[in-house]
Order: structure tokens, then C-alpha cells, then sequence
């Protein structure tokens, strides 16, 4: 029974890639997840989860994403038994989204709106800055047969709502749409537009020579085809304007057309948004094979090499792949581990207190102790979230564990027969008297999160 | 771009052993959380979350577990490659929270009160109504030196707080001391009084038949003493009276005394609950060998062979495995997809809406449309959860909509110029003109969660 152990202690080091955070940010980000599902739920989202693993043959049927996975074992398994082979940890939420959709088919009412806040893995290599494990939050629409382009609009603009009420600073969100990319290929007389998609999807990477190399080079396009690609991957803008710029290209195909009036449609209907936090950028490809139509990528503006901080799109075949019905969909997906340790990692965060405890009730006696248990438990009774100090001690001490958690106040029971209550603010140290069934918190002292019903 | 794939499709089917909610069964899990985050939250516990994998030598340092972990293989790892070989996922939250407190020792302020609210993972082979994958919700609290008394008193005070408010049905929370066993144990003169907690611990499983003679054979007890140990198993009651019974036994030993003295206490400061909510029950032992003095194991008294739906215990070592400082600690877990799978499969959940959507706005023509995402904008300005029906449709397509899922209301804008806004009640089928700026739904009519501040 004696606590320390004599054998050397294993020294627990962080495991790279796998992030967790000490209590006063956890908070903030819990003030995150909080804000983020309550506009989920405003816009009639509902929440589901579904498993952390799926069947490998459902993760690995579409995508380029199957070398990420990770797979499960038993540690003690018989080297026969391949039970578990076949459990892969999610890589996103999209495609367990599909599986569900296409499960539950029968259970659900259509359209159906989701909202999905979990962890995904990735099977990556070690290294610096890539998350093996995140959290992502997810809306998706999937509807039977067709899905109104009207949750196309509505995708960025709930994202939009609350990476603005986040105040995660300056970002936009690019938008294009895949049958604008394919249609203006097509019309260029180009054999196999998906590579040329898949190209494009490089160039922050690789940069613009390189890709025109590989467009000539690779995919053998004529000089004239590489510079048109070219032409319209450089192609931004604010406003639908931008369409009548691609018109401009003088390039012909129905499904051109067909996406041309689809990001119009998309970018009307976001015209009230402040100038700028939705662009059209026709460099913007996603490059996940799933995407067919309307595809979205957010982006620090202040931090442009850090990448995606939201994306999705459109997809046709998602859940169709699971089920014999037309299940098209359309979603987007809050990168929020990204975000918020990108955030942490600059000191952008406004640290919150070690604990949500609003009111230490101090016991500095064990004869005072019953009667603090009883003064916590009529604020705990009244919503104050209380802590008794946890046994007799010197006032000093307790008023020190306060100040250290981030506690606003200490409430001091009555020590004597006919005496009353008092609660002292540690931030202006004021103490007065206060009534254990009236007394409130002042509004903006508090500075935990305000969780639940 | 066909939406139908043309080859079979997946027919996707449930993984055995990793549950899945439908949305109206999801919200009411979502309720659940929320209540229970709210209470732990009252009682000034912080929220933490820990990676959901661990170094295998942290998972597999204590405790009997180690053949129920899952490791994590890349799908396309280099066979020579084993940089995720010693990943293992979580099999419960006290041994990461331990593997935490002594890695952010620095930062933490002790007494360190978290709970944490994750899925754990048990590999275990699949089996009918056997989790592979579930969530469980736990407070500890860590201090350096000593841990009071006090705590392991509230952690039952808390879960029951919490489990009476969820509607679960009559359960109790069976509390013994492991201080009381190896002390009893020891004074009858036994020399591996730990083998004979193991064997005891087995008594609802095998009977008191199998564990006498494995007494008696494995562990070579004599008559006295076998006798002796299933008489002490056998101990229950409702209050501290219970300690005088042990003691009417005739052993002694100082462990004994000091085990009786913190169950007296524990049960003492618990006499306020509600008349046998909270048991003394000396044959719960608790598999986990790094449980140390108070034990908890809460059940449905209606179904008596379910078995634990919550459990916990005080544990000297556990942070010291980690860290050369002495860090005590006492937990509790509520088993929560356990017990919420349990009422589900019994019926027992009050099933809620498909969406939390309040208000459904009605869009009949392409000429309201506008008009009706700006109405249901001022809505959610207000707080209140407000969807547009999707697409221009006729009136009665969109009502049947709201009722499929659940939503209360469907708000009519202005048809006409000069005419005003309506609104209809669902349940009533009541419709009444309505102000967006100054309506709001009647309460008790929502049945959606109510998240975040």
C-alpha cells in the first residue's frame, strides 16, 4: 500500500500526432464543440455518431485514402483468428455517413441532416505537425434521387457563421465545382479530364511549372490545352462575375454549362456574406474522387501555407455504393483539432480557468466542514456550480487553491450561531454578505463553459 | 455521374459489438451527456480528454487486462516497419487520466478533479451483447500525498445524483473497501490474501459451491478459514452498522480497522440518500488489482444478472507508476452505452424527435423562397432552431416533412403584401398569426436537446 513504487517509473512521454490539452484549454475547445453543435442543431441538423471503425472493405471502396488506415489487432490473438482483420479506425466521417445512410434507409426521413463531431485517424507516418488522430465536425444533407443545390449555399455559410463567431481571425472559403473542371476538359478535347483534376490539385504544392511539365509531359496535352488549364485554375473571384470570366475562355461542353450555373447559383445565394469570405477559386479541386459537383476549401488568410481548415463538397455516388437507390449528398467538414491547435500553437487562444468551479465554499474547520457541504449543495441546488474545499485547512491555503484553479469566488458559511453568509470575488477581492437561496454570480466573471440544459 | 453504380453494392451490415444510434435515439443519448456533464461540472470537475491510444507498456504495466487491447497496424505498413506496433487503444479512462496527471504534473493544480466522457475499446471476440466499442463517463480526483476521505464519499453521491435524474429505473451502488478484505484475510492468518479477493470476486459467477472448494483446493484454506471468508462475502446492509457485524466476526488486524473506519465514513456521509441507494456489500472485490481501498459497483435492481453499470475504487499506485511522487487517487465510471443500450433493448427510453428543429418555414412557391430563408434567419437570431423546407413544394408535402420528423411547428411567411406572419402548432393543429421578432415555441413542446450557452 505504500504509494511509490520502487521499479523506475516509465517516464510517459506524448505519443506524436495524437494531441490532448491541459485543462484550461480543453475548455475553450469545449466552448467550441458547444457553439459549433448549437448552430448545427439552429439549422435543423441532427447529431448521430457512428462507430470508430468500419469494415475495411467499406472504408477502402472508394478513394485514394486506403495506405492511411489504421487497422485493428488483438494483442493476444491467435495467430489464426483474423477476426478483427477486417476493422479499420474511420480516416473521415464522410463515408461511415454513407454507410449509415444507406444501413438505416428504411429508419430515416429524407432529406436527411446530419451533423457528426468525432474523432478520425490516419494512418500516417510520424512527423511533425501531422495528426494521427483529430477531431472533425461534419454537416452532410443526403437526400433520395436529388439533393436541392440549395444546401450548397448552406454549407459555407453555416461554416461561415461559426468560424466567424469563433473568432479564429481572417479566413475565406473557396468554392468551385467539379463539373465546371471536367466540363471546360471535355471541351478542351481532353481524353481523361479526372487527371488533369488531379493534377491541378498540386499546384500549391508543386507550383505552376511543374504541373504545366506534367500536363504536357504526363498527360500529354498540347501547348495550347496547358495554357487554357492554366488559364482558368488562375481564375478568382468575389461574385458570379466569375462565371461570365470562364465564359470568356470561349470553351463549350453541356456539363461546363451545368456547373457554371451551379456556382452562380451557390454564390447569389451568398452574396449577403461580408465581400470576400466566400471566393470563387477555380484552382480549388479537392482531391478525394468522391466530389462531382460543388466543392468547398477554407483557409487561414493570415496563415496561407497552413492549408485546408474546412472542405467538402458534393458527391453522387457515396451511399448509392452501399445501397440500389440514387443517394446523392452534399456536406462539409470543420477541421477543428487543425484550427484550434494551429490557434493554441500561436497564443491566440483566450485561456480559460483550470476549472469550472465558480464557487469554493471554505470549510476551515471540521466543525464548519458539514455545514460547508450543506451551503454547496443549496448553490449546486440552484445552479451555481460549487466545490466544498475538500477538508478543514487554513483559510489561506484555500483562498490560494481558488486563485491558482481560476475560481471566482469563496463563500464563507456562517462560523457562529446567528451570523450570516459572505462570498468574497477574488478578482476585486470585495467580500460582503450574500444569501446562499438569492445570491448570484456576477455575468462575465464566469469564465467556464456554460454546458447542457 | 450516373448517382446508381452500375456493380453490386455493399450491403453494409452492423459490426457486432460496436452500437449505432438512430438520430431520435441518438438525441436522447445526447441528453444523457449533457445531464451528466452538467452534474460533473457542478461539482467543480474539469474535462479532459486523453488520445484514444496509449504506449502498450502504459496499458499494459497493471492490472489483468492486457489480452483485451487492440493495437493499431497501418493497412500498408512496410512489414519491417513497427513504429505503431506499441499503439494501443484505451480499455478505460483511470489509466490514461493516470498516465496524464503525471505527465502535466507541472501544470495541474492538485488536487487535480477531472472527468472525462470517451469511448474505450475492449478487443474482445465478438459475442451477443458483448461491446467491442463503448462510452464511459468518470470522475477521479488525484492530489499528491493524500487523497481526503471525502471524495470517496462524493463519487457515489454524485452518480447517484445523476443516474436517479436519467429515469433509469431502482439501482443501487454496492460500496466495500478492499482495506477490509486483505486486512480480514490477513488476520485469519492467510498469506495471498489478494488470490483469495480474485477467488471471491468470482462469486456471482461460479457460486458459492465452485469458489469454496477453489478456496479450499487452489488456495488451501482450511475449514475455518473458508468459512470465515464466505460469512464476511456474504455481509450486506444499508448503513454503518454493518462494521459492528464484521467486527462481531472476531478478526483483527490494523488494516481491518483502518478498512471498517473509511466504510463507516463513506457510509456515514451518504446516510442523507434515499434508504438502500447506497449499499455496503462485502462481496464486491473488484477484478482490477489496482483498486486499493474504497470499491464501488453500482446495479439495476431490476435486472440483477446484468450486471455493473457503474464501478470504481481508490487506487494508491496507479499515477506512481509514472512519476516518483506519491499520487493517490479515487474514481467512479458510468457505464453509459452499457446501461442506455440496456433501456433501449428493454424499451425504456422516451424516443424523441428525428431533428431538433423547432420551426419547419414553409416554402409553397419559388416566389417565397427568399422570403422564407430570411424568415427563418430573424428565427435563429433568436435562438429558436429554425429549417427552411428545402425546395419550392406544395404545403402538404412540407407538413407531412415536420410530422415524419417530429418538428412541432410550420411557420407560414406572408403570402401577400400587407398580410402577416402564421404559425402552426402540430400537435393542436392550431394556426395563429405570429411576429418572427417576438414568437416563441411553448416550452414543453420541444422535444430536441438544449446544447451549448
Amino acid at each position: 500500500m505504500n504509494a511509490v513504487r520502487e521499479d523506475q517509473p516509465l517516464r510517459p512521454a506524448p505519443t506524436s500526432g495524437f494531441p490532448e490539452w491541459l485543462p484550461e484549454l480543453r475548455m475553450v475547445e469545449l466552448g467550441w464543440l458547444d457553439h459549433i453543435r448549437t448552430t448545427f442543431e439552429a439549422y435543423g441538423f441532427a447529431s448521430i455518431e457512428t462507430p470508430s471503425v468500419e469494415a475495411l472493405d467499406v472504408l477502402t471502396k472508394k478513394g485514394e485514402t486506403s495506405q492511411e488506415v489504421y487497422t485493428l489487432h488483438r494483442l493476444q490473438a491467435d495467430p489464426d483468428d483474423d477476426s478483427d482483420a477486417r476493422l479499420g479506425l474511420h480516416f473521415d466521417l464522410t463515408v461511415p455517413f454513407a454507410r449509415y445512410t444507406a444501413q438505416h434507409f428504411n429508419d430515416l426521413v429524407f432529406p436527411f441532416k446530419r451533423y457528426q463531431i468525432q474523432r478520425v485517424w490516419r494512418g500516417e507516418r510520424p512527423q511533425a505537425g501531422r495528426f494521427r488522430e483529430f477531431v472533425q465536425c461534419d454537416i452532410d444533407v443526403i437526400n433520395v434521387d436529388r439533393t436541392p443545390l440549395y444546401f450548397d449555399a448552406e454549407m459555407p455559410r453555416i461554416v461561415h457563421e461559426i468560424l466567424t463567431a469563433l473568432r479564429i481571425g481572417e479566413f475565406r472559403i473557396h468554392v468551385n465545382n467539379r463539373k465546371i473542371l471536367e466540363g471546360f476538359f471535355t471541351g478542351l478535347g481532353i481524353a481523361d479530364p479526372v487527371a488533369v483534376i488531379r493534377a491541378l490539385d498540386k499546384l500549391d504544392k508543386l507550383g505552376i511549372d511543374r504541373v504545366a511539365r506534367s500536363l504536357s509531359q504526363d498527360l500529354k496535352l498540347d501547348d495550347a490545352q496547358v495554357a487554357s488549364c492554366l488559364k482558368l485554375a488562375g481564375i478568382r473571384g468575389e461574385d458570379s462575375s466569375v462565371v461570365e470570366e470562364i465564359r470568356g475562355l470561349g470553351v463549350h461542353s453541356d456539363l461546363l454549362a451545368e456547373g457554371l450555373s451551379e456556382l452562380a447559383f451557390v454564390l447569389d445565394a451568398l452574396a449577403d456574406l461580408p465581400r470576400g469570405s466566400v471566393i470563387a477559386d477555380l484552382s480549388v479541386a479537392r482531391g478525394l474522387d468522391y466530389y462531382t459537383g460543388t466543392v468547398y476549401e477554407g483557409r487561414f488568410v493570415e496563415f496561407p501555407d497552413f492549408g485546408s481548415i474546412c472542405s467538402g463538397g458534393r458527391y453522387e455516388n457515396l451511399a448509392g455504393a452501399f445501397i440500389r437507390r440514387a443517394l446523392p449528398g452534399v456536406g462539409i467538414s470543420i477541421g477543428l483539432t487543425r484550427i484550434f491547435a494551429k490557434l493554441a500553437a500561436e497564443g491566440r487562444l483566450p485561456i480559460g480557468p483550470k476549472s469550472p468551479t465558480q464557487v469554493l465554499v471554505a470549510a476551515p474547520t471540521t466543525e464548519s466542514f458539514a455545514a460547508a457541504v450543506r451551503t454547496a449543495a443549496r448553490l449546486r441546488g440552484r445552479g451555481i456550480r460549487t466545490e466544498v474545499y475538500h477538508q478543514p485547512d487554513k483559510l489561506q491555503k484555500q483562498l490560494r487553491y481558488a486563485l491558482r484553479k481560476g475560481i471566482p469566488y469563496v463563500w464563507f458559511p456562517p462560523t457562529e450561531e446567528g451570523a450570516g453568509h459572505e462570498v468574497k470575488a477574488l478578482d476585486s477581492a470585495e467580500q460582503v454578505a450574500a444569501d446562499p437561496e438569492s445570491w448570484a454570480p456576477r455575468v462575465g466573471v464566469v469564465g467556464a463553459t456554460e454546458a447542457g440544459g
